[in-house]
């Protein structure tokens, strides 16, 4: 067993890689023409392990230390549940994961997922809104798709789409955007009150990986079918989507509910550090096991000398509080 | 790679499991006054390979082969996720899971859960019906938990509630729970018409097994949370439950709609049986991945000669097909 297979190890690990990828206006204040808005580069790998190997076998130890905080995770994820299941706290948590088009969105939701327990988690994907939603506040769609208590949630695009896309395209008047910042923050911060940990992550990539991401799925016929040629026209809008991430990173990351920049051209780098943003917040949480109040020896004595009572008409007993 | 390896043997392997364990008038008369209601020994392992080692090495063998039948199950799911996202088809799947309590449905999950691609599952739990949901028909909220088209379902307990828990424990009149089988035959036969691949399984656990999970929920701080003293009023009514079960494999399987009895006493067994039900019925779909019209060479100019589009005030295109 290697010194980080201690739990201790990997949640002091996890912490860093939290601090380094935090938004803060101190982050902020560093974009440069060079840089453009968001000033963290997208081939970067903060808080990487300096003895991790460079090439393919990064992949498979990536691989290996997200299976690895990912037993960390499933056992949170069982108190969580337990918790909320005993009536015995509220909490859950939300990862909000947004991108630009091939960000990997979709590929981080499948190795996180991947190593936590299905049953626990409630996954929804945001796309145009209907027509009903749209009838609506934006952040309709959003109130109806929380994780219940003891869940956690991953939302696939989010109502941050309302501020970017929007934005961006002009679906909306400037005016109706301008204040969507605000009721962002105060619908999170009454989420926050209310027991949800949230965890806001921009899969930030480059340019040029994007390109080369779009030109894979032209090339690979199991992939085409990914393949939106609208993407193209949101890529000639490249900047404009940097401008309105960077303004939703300096308004909207709050110490309830933080942003962070996870550096995504390398998919290995990527995937390890989301898993270790979970296991930051969560830690955090400081979960136990409820206390459950029941007589054991009794119930232990009734299973004990029930053998009898399987038999044809031998029913009773009281009503099942989860029956009808 | 080992003969087994190969997805074909796999497919043929899954077939025979099937077969097996398929609900049939002839598995239901073979019903003795020894065997219970259901004539299937949950002890049992029909279609084990027969060189699986015993004891502890079957569970490492069947995890293996878990992961190796997932790998199969994520493929068949991206055609199927695929398919639906071009418009080129309706299909989704749904597996339903019904046992008695600590029959298994939770582990099942996670086990087949855990090698599928979580960003394709639509995973519902119905527990006791809210006062709206009691309000309305008893398929109501079945209707709205189906999955979307390209989504693989799973209900961990069902509309068969209704059919057992609420007959067992007269929760509504004989009248009412008599019509409900040919309900949720009308529903399914519906649901299939319109492109749901019905998977209906039972865990079929022991009387004694269930005493000993029972007492292990007992005996562990960490699982006591789980432990429900009703259950022990359900566990009091076993034969009737088996009568109510009994009634559902023969009323309810249908050839669009199947029962299969997985013998359940062995969670190593349950969970590679689960795991060949859903390869052989994903490969009776036969599900391709779409062909897209791209034009893919046009496309590939735009991108390769797009990197001045990048810079600010260089926007415009058509509005994207996903936008507000």
């Amino acid at each position: 067993m290697s010194q980080s297979d201690h739990p201790r190890e990997l949640v002091a690990q996890a912490r860093r890689v939290r601090d380094l990828l935090r938004v803060s206006d101190g982050m902020m204040a560093k974009a440069t023409r060079a840089s453009g808005p968001i000033p963290v580069d997208p081939r970067s790998t903060p808080g990487l392990p300096g003895d991790v190997p460079g090439g393919a076998p990064a992949k498979a130890w990536s691989k290996d230390e997200v299976a690895r905080l990912g037993v960390l995770l499933a056992a949170h994820q069982e108190r969580l549940f337990a918790t909320a299941a005993a009536g015995a706290g509220n909490q859950r948590v939300l990862l909000v994961l947004q991108a630009l088009d091939c960000g990997g969105k979709d590929g981080t939701v499948r190795s996180i997922g991947g190593v936590m327990d299905p049953l626990g988690l409630h996954i929804r994907a945001f796309g145009a809104p209907s027509a009903v939603e749209r009838s609506h506040h934006f952040l309709w769609r959003i109130s109806r798709a929380m994780p219940p208590a003891g869940y956690v949630g991953v939302f696939n695009r989010s109502h941050y789409e309302d501020v970017l896309v929007a934005r961006v395209r002009s679906l909306v008047p400037r005016k109706v955007w301008q204040r969507r910042y605000d009721e962002i923050n105060c619908f999170e911060e009454a989420e926050a009150a209310n027991g949800t940990m949230l965890i806001k992550v921009l899969l930030h990539i480059s340019y040029e990986e994007q390109r080369d991401r779009l030109l894979s799925r032209l090339d690979d016929p199991t992939k085409r079918w990914k393949f939106d040629p609208g993407d193209l026209d949101d890529r000639a809008r490249w900047h404009d989507y940097q401008v309105a991430y960077a303004d939703v990173l300096k308004r909207c990351s709050k110490s309830h509910a933080p942003w962070y920049v996870v550096p995504a051209d390398r998919k290995w780098y990527r995937n390890w550090a989301v898993a270790n943003l979970l296991v930051a917040h969560f830690h955090e949480m400081g979960l136990t096991y409820p206390e459950v109040d029941l007589d054991v020896d009794s119930l232990k004595a009734r299973l004990a000398d029930g053998s009898a009572v399987a038999h044809p008409d031998n029913g009773g007993g009281r009503a099942k509080k989860n029956a009808k």
